[in-house]
């Protein structure tokens, strides 16, 4: 095996984990030999001569085989990537918005260029998901993807239910810990599994989607009346990524669900990820790892890192093999709305409605609704109201809106004084 | 990429999961041009030109790329290998009997030859086991594997604490089912996951150990009075196949173990496999999915074959890098044995002894022992003792041992008048 010179780009997190395994490991032959970073000002622990501010001495140099991108700055990962690549270098990435946004592009410039793009890192951190998709189910059938795709939302609901902290100051412990960003939006909203569900998308069923056109709704917008209602029921709640093939049209989004004690999912705790396939020969398959931290993603990079040394590249065989399919939003999904007042809400949207319970402290609606609707600005951006997917295995809605558990919930409200109207349609 | 021509030895269960998988698959580049058979009398359900009955047909093939062997005869099969091999073929074989007994040997040959063999059905079936571990964790020093690598074992099992049939029945079921073998005693005796833990033993820890070396105890001499015991605490068994790291030596065997509803193998169920892998950086990962079955190993079978399209070789990694590990079977587990009679048992094994229950109708001892203790033949054939592992996480000893739950066991022996005699050492 030849020794590999490494050029690294970022030495936040994910990169000191990175020098940390490639350091530990016994068998790995090579080294990196140049860290380009920001900050000037910056105490770094590794010898000085190490850093350089200006990328063209990794870009340019022509003793460095591999370029490793862990920089947070999308647009300046993929000025580095481009250049890498035309340059005959191949690139190792951790970056799932790069990758997401820019899928298609990078594809292409990897069969103009002949050099190999690969980021296992930058979904589920630990978990071999895009290998295992790209050689083990390059021909598997594939039917259904879901699973827990973030660990700082894991973290945070997990600490909600098991411990009843609430979110805020289990968002902090999850930032403490170092599972969640200073600035946790990507993760709270949802936009980082979505950004991963999108390449798993190309990996899985052949299809390249733009984030903007798959469906997120986080867990931000929990309120805690909603975590009451999963409560009283035995129920917790969890941030779910889920595609779907039926036939020849795919559906995504990435959604807060119910799930109950039997769902595979619920076991799922802290900052660990899953990822569950279903396919024609395979069955059920289900993928257990530590989707976040240091050592686990610098891991999965290496990995990436040693792959490259036998010229490892993705094939897209189901891209290149399977292009019949096609994403949709078009598709009833089942859901649970809470919101404060009936303005808040554009009841017109549901395709159907089994229940409302409106009382004055925080109203509720269970309904059928298309993906397609949750597109909308109305339901994306109003922070007043809060959606949690129903599925009928965690949640039966009959039971749920039997006769006598309404009227002992209608006792209940009763009891508190808190009525002001009930209807059920 | 271009068009592969298989020749196929075997069309059992497996085979024909081959043929179904590989002719639904709508991105698979390859027929199967000639199936080996030796049985001339059976109907076949597909054309009989298709079949033979001289391996040479197959073997000595110019067109033939590669040879699939899915029969039953170890010799048999490694003298298909061997010729395949020398003749410049490359080999898929989901056979782990022929792998555990001969790996040393085929690396070799596959060095000599420069062709190459992959095993990935051999495994756990459709979990990807042995790729994630050569590409994954190459350079992870793992210091732990341990799962449910026996489908038909698992099936029987979960009948029994689930719906508490008794062993007779599940196995028959099982065998219905077609998870269990119409000999079933590779399966229940704990020979087949050991020498699926025998081949992960070389993937994982670089270390090729014959099967011979490893300690295995199954669950076919499992009494009732031992199920009552588990049941009475709330405990399932689990037949599992461990190994382990501690510094430079590997410890490893399989056993059946209590485990209790926290540990995440007990919700293992039928005739799923699971596999646990824990390491320094990757920390923990679990891995679930069918572990037999006509499709599940067909997929494992032809994922093995897609990788051959472009040349994949296992690079035996840890094996040529890490041969400092060595096996060992110099270890102490915690074991329940139960027997009808002190004279079955050698007291004088244990190297510690916590309690005897000495009673007219079954006797038990929970005590420490060595592995190497338990490769003898007192162990090893005694019909009439009965072995289970007991870990610290699922079995609390102290607990179990405390003066009240001693006192309410003598009250309950006593009740029923069966208790003969008792010590406590």
């Amino acid at each position: 095996m030849k020794h590999i010179k490494i050029g690294l780009f970022g030495f936040g997190c994910v990169g000191q984990g990175l020098y940390e395994t490639l350091n530990t490991s016994k068998n790995f032959a090579g080294e990196i030999t140049r860290i380009c970073v920001k900050n000037k000002s910056k105490q770094r622990a590794l010898p000085p001569s190490l850093f350089t501010y200006d990328k063209a001495e990794i870009l340019d140099d022509p003793n460095i085989d591999i370029v490793v991108e862990l920089i947070d700055d999308v647009p300046a990962a993929l000025d580095i990537v481009t250049a890498a690549l035309k340059n005959g270098k191949s690139v190792v990435t951790a970056n799932k918005k790069l990758i997401a946004e820019h899928l298609e592009y990078l594809v292409q410039l990897q069969e103009e260029t002949g050099r190999a793009v690969l980021y296992e890192g930058a979904v589920c951190g630990s978990i071999p998901i895009i290998r295992t998709l790209e050689e083990y189910f390059g021909h598997e059938p594939l039917k259904e993807i879901r699973g827990i795709f973030n660990g700082s939302t894991n973290y945070i609901l997990t600490k909600v239910f098991k411990e009843r902290l609430d979110y805020a100051k289990a968002l902090s412990q999850a930032q403490e810990h170092g599972f969640a960003e200073t600035d946790p939006t990507l993760d709270v909203q949802g936009f980082d599994p979505k950004f991963k569900l999108s390449i798993l998308l190309t990996h899985a069923f052949g299809i390249h989607v733009a984030p903007d056109h798959i469906v997120n709704l986080g867990i931000n917008r929990l309120k805690a009346a909603d975590l009451e209602f999963a409560r009283d029921r035995g129920l917790q709640i969890k941030l779910l990524a889920h595609a779907e093939r039926i036939d020849d049209q795919v559906y995504a989004y990435v959604l807060p669900q119910f799930v109950n004690g039997n769902n595979n999912l619920s076991a799922i705790q802290n900052e660990f990820n899953a990822v569950t396939l279903n396919g024609d020969f395979c069955d059920d398959q289900l993928f257990i790892g530590k989707g976040a931290g240091s050592l686990p993603t610098g891991a999965a990079v290496l990995s990436d890192i040693s792959a490259l040394s036998y010229d490892y590249q993705y094939e897209y065989k189901k891209h290149y093999n399977l292009g019949q399919l096609h994403f949709t939003n078009d598709r009833l999904i089942d859901v649970y709305v809470s919101f404060d007042s009936p303005n808040d809400l554009e009841l017109d949207d549901f395709a159907s409605i089994s229940a409302n319970y409106f009382c004055f402290d925080r109203c509720y609606v269970l309904g059928k609704i298309s993906l397609e609707k949750l597109t909308s600005e109305a339901w994306q951006k109003n922070d007043r109201i809060s959606l949690i997917q129903l599925s009928e295995e965690d949640f039966d809605t009959s039971k749920a809106l039997s006769i006598t558990s309404l009227a002992a919930e209608i006792k209940e409200l009763k009891k508190g004084q808190k009525i002001r109207e009930k209807i059920s349609v």
